[in-house]
């Protein structure tokens, strides 16, 4: 393969398979790297397919789930083992959905239970409170949001576990596709919110299930 | 006066005298403009000065009010009037009072009344809602912040007055001077929200003040 | 509804009802939101649709009004009643008109009377000085401008009222689609000038009608 | 207190007491809110101390550790228990250690081991790579560096827990005072990277205690 | 000379002799330059003094005309002539003066006749249209502006000869030293609007003299 | 007319009419602007046009050149004298005469001569050196350039009239869009380099045309 | 020829003829300079064809090579002779390979020997340690990364030869079409990386084609 | 060594020892770290020391060279041998001496021969070209500029060697510390310029040194 070198050890070192990112890839390119995982036994995930990469796919792996607003390609060949954990997915505004769904898919396939709470944006701060019995006992609380991105602030100050931030680049003018919400996050006056770059639904999903794993998982006082 | 020409006509078109911005400006140059402006029987204020001029000042013209904290001068010619309309002033974090205070001496020579609400950022919600009946009948309404900028986003979903943003340059790394404060502001979801340039107290006061003044004077339906 | 969550106690807090931003919505998702507002009785404004979401929405709502300069859609269910306060709309250039426009069917929709004056930069000053009494008397001044954005300043310095300046993406090179003209409006001289984000006319206009409301229902002095 | 409005309520929030960022306050103001959380039986830590802050709180409160590197106040109330979890923090450069210094006292305050591993940048790999059975258990691992900011890629590849990137404002020219650095870190290739702002030190020790003692409480799988 | 290679030849090429940037310089290196200049019979223009800078020379060179606002160095060996063309520079503020003042020697130096007009910025338009008849029938125009930077705009419009923008770092916030009104200038609607750099008086000054005495000099129809 | 308010009166003022920019308008609004302005006696110039603008116009208006490179309009209504002053422009490389034809059609449009040389960038000294003799004597140069802009600042130093740099939005990654060559001309060594927006190539030969009349005309000494 | 100088003299003075720029050039126009350099005996490379510019080219030049990965035109006119020297190219994923193309068929064209190697970014180091001997006695090495750009630093340590950094505009949110990349390799800490413009392959494999060859030349000690 | 590890196996792998960057350390830390690469039989090679670490380490390493301009600290420990090569460096002003003055310390300490030319910057191009002979059969060319950094790019275009090209700070308003001087290098037409950090004098002559010593060993055709 003169074109990917593909790290089949990441599961061994990191937990879980190399994540395929389809941006700049052949159809061809993707199909024999899909294959060179399974091959090895390995789950398959893709991000960031594009429909012509999607279909294509499609006809080759059947098995895989394909989510269209995640734009995500999932072929699950491990055993199905209970949910480790739960993760609480809060986006600001309706736009901001296909990124949270890029977080979904990802903290599902890596094994843990998500909930997914809509267009709870500051400026209407009830509708956020009145859900907060939904999220705030979640291992993991993930808050996706473009424009101001004042959502992470709020909720991380509501909240005892860690919110990770991710900016969307929905919004205009100054929104800079993303800019202003990924400083307000960075900028977050609440304690226990972290980053990731801007519309990284699928390192959001990645990280917030790491955590709710672990947590699941349990060591015991030193 | 070969470096300034002062424009004591601003009263008469703007409903309130030029306001002098001291910074660049020689302590001989600031008293010959404070006193062309008095002469003329004008109110003065002047805003940024710095110790020096604002020493300098103070020993010429002993009736001026300067505020340390604001770093304004105040020199009050006209008669006093009781106050016309309320504004609120709400910081975010402390290290927002100065930028405020300049806001609320700005509000107050204008004749307006001013409340001010100290360090009650979205960090800790509860310290905002338990203080909505100060605020929520303010005729115009000031948010100060710096960091991540997000609590004009959360006033302005609360109230149905204006709310004039006014970012500062308080935090550190990616806040920038005040630039992600700034952001967050332009792309406040609350649709009432403004913005002023970062640490303009100055003129959010005074925008606040026009529009309580407006608001006390009244038209009636055309 | 999982895709949206709808502020119905908006108009309670904030004066107006939910405004909708239709971008990175679906049809059906539009279509279902504006039921929802308009099922609890409440005017339904949604801003910035594609021709797409447009014309899926006349077909369900042949009552409701669409401009297509603005792109904006109002369906209007409270009782008319006259308009309350005035609002001057002024472009520098033709090229600002649609974001003019928007602000306009902003604050008529909120019960507000609105002129527009087209095309008066400050290169041909005397267009704009022709024109003086027909906007020195509004209740608030919306002045929208691309390229240099320099017309908010002159326009502040002849008026006493609030200025709400909105920068627009028109221009080209150094204008970087709005921040130069965004940059000149923060930093205007005159002391009244407020800003809102690039091509924000429904903000302006949602926040000039305000205070124009606020004028003509008036407080007394207190 | 009519400078701060002290969140007492965060302790049963968030599981942590607000914190004290000190720039941009008096040294009285210090002191009245250490002794309102100190009063109210928290613990108190501060971060961000400049020298005469540091002095005037030692001489009035003796009990306190302080942290010259760190730039740390730590007031510790609470009874001691053993530490819950183990977070390392590595560093790319020396000149990282202030902020690396910050994260350890931090999460040491919150009750969690901490192992600091010093300049073992990516351009001598061999001195990160022998030291890896020290951090490659550990619960949660902070990575700090400047210039390149490339380590938290490298060190994210070869383990299983999540990251927490700091960038530093060391470096010159490009590094453009840390952002050179958040950059590298926001686009880290390795999935389990997250990211605060730049020279974070308290976030990033806030945080990867929060995940090290989630873990160690662990909840076992629902 | 192992620091600096004087360019002797510049007169001939260019019409005017080399001019020194003291910035960067040691004094003994600016004493050498300066030298080697005049004992080349060549006039010695030096910009951005500091005061050190300042004393070294005018103890060594006592004929040389030294302007502290300006911050220049003058030390004419020429026959004097008559003022060749007239060059207005105009100042939006009085804290664009030094920045004015530069700009004014250096005309003065190349044999241009020089007004200079302080504080006519737009805010208060009258100032500017009274003084048009001073200005309207320049050979060329300067105008200097910081913080909205909006002047060159208006003047532009108002006259027919080539007007130089000089934007300066007079400001806070947004001007973000200079380049909020730099990217007003390159985008002003006046067509006859050309920019240097920020603080550039020199430059704004050098051409401005170009363009006064080409004309002065003619050339008659070809 | 409700989209546009054409400043008549220009000419006289300026010295030259309004000139149309064409982004943003119908063909409709277009031709009523031609329209009034050819009513009004004037030459009529329009920039920027796109295809179906230029036809648009080209049926109605067949006496008006076109020139698709430049994407100009030119409507000449007075009457034609000789060529008042010469005009050099010269473009670093192939891709810039787009916006250099811009220039020379707008230069000859006010009535000056000009010389177009292409593709002399600095990497290849020897092709600029051998057409000295053809722009040293120019009334005006224009200098036109994208990627690195170093061109302006070598003819500079070569000729004594002034240069007007042109930066242009070719090249590719860190070239910005014509930032980096913006700002390398705003940062010229040579002393008689000014600048104008990118791709403005309007905005230079507007300029170029002033200085090289104006030259023509003469005023002799004072 | 009225739209470019070709520089026939590049070859003699710089060791390699004028290489063309496709964008921004009519295909005549580069058919014509194609033959111009051809018809002087010079062998000829183009970069960044766009298809249509390719098939043109390849109907008139059939002899020419092109590589639609690496968008080149190659026609070689000069003997061949064996490659002087050896260039490693790496890169971090797939993603880069177009860019590493473009560099790997300009050093061909040089006359360099060329090894590729791709995908072997840090986030999984063995991969990239597995294949040390191959490149680790290059005598320059090209190392083409987006995203975090972080493998330039761990190659520059890893070896002795110069290491020249292409950045890509491979990512996105944050990477900023190549800025964060490029911000990376600038600042990286090992000090033999160079680096060149965002996606810049052929300046890359220019520079480094030219290092390989003088080192195969040598000259031996002075 | 709890605050740095020092890499004793970069020589064998680079071919030079750990240069030591300064800024960050303690004075105590550096004297540790250069005697532990002393100890080691190690040359030492600190940069950017500031005066209190210069003269600390002069007390105690009297036998290291430190040169005051250049910033450096230098301890020969290994045998010295003829130079092997030889490095021009190239400024284009008097200011860019410090950062040249680095590169040429560093490029002696590796062994290389070196000539510095200052003050040959483009505005004055026959100071270059009379020097052209000095330059052009040099192994590699450093050249050193600030403001419009266009050096390189002329230079480039006369020499067949590689060129590397470091921006310096030097400069005011929209240079931008070095950010100007940058992106013109970064964009340089000349095929043979490659870029490193602002003010990075250390990385360019490590590099150039790099190169004229691999050409002077030379390796023969393969």
């Amino acid at each position: 393969m003169d074109f990917a070198t593909v790290d089949l050890e990441r599961q061994a070192r990191c937990g879980f398979p190399e994540v395929i990112f389809a941006p700049g890839k052949t159809c061809q390119w993707l199909e024999e790297i899909v294959r060179k995982l399974s091959d090895a036994g390995q789950d398959v995930l893709a991000t960031r397919l594009d429909n012509e990469q999607a279909h294509y796919l499609a006809d080759r792996f059947p098995a895989a789930e394909q989510d269209q607003m995640a734009r995500t390609f999932w072929l699950k060949q491990s055993a199905v083992v209970g949910p480790q954990g739960r993760v609480a997915i809060l986006t600001a505004g309706t736009g901001d959905l296909p990124v949270a769904q890029e977080a979904a898919v990802t903290a599902r396939a890596m094994g843990v239970a998500v909930d997914v709470i809509v267009d709870v944006g500051v400026a209407g701060l009830h509708r956020l409170l009145k859900r907060l019995t939904e999220f705030v006992s979640a291992d993991a609380i993930i808050v996706v949001a473009g424009m101001d991105g004042a959502l992470p602030s709020v909720v991380g100050g509501l909240v005892s576990c860690p919110v990770i931030a991710v900016p969307t680049s929905i919004g205009y003018g100054t929104s800079f596709d993303g800019v202003a919400a990924l400083l307000t996050m960075l900028n977050a006056c609440a304690a226990n919110v972290v980053t990731v770059n801007i519309d990284a639904g699928f390192k959001a999903g990645y990280v917030a299930a790491l955590i709710a794993k672990q947590k699941t998982e349990g060591t015991g006082p030193r």
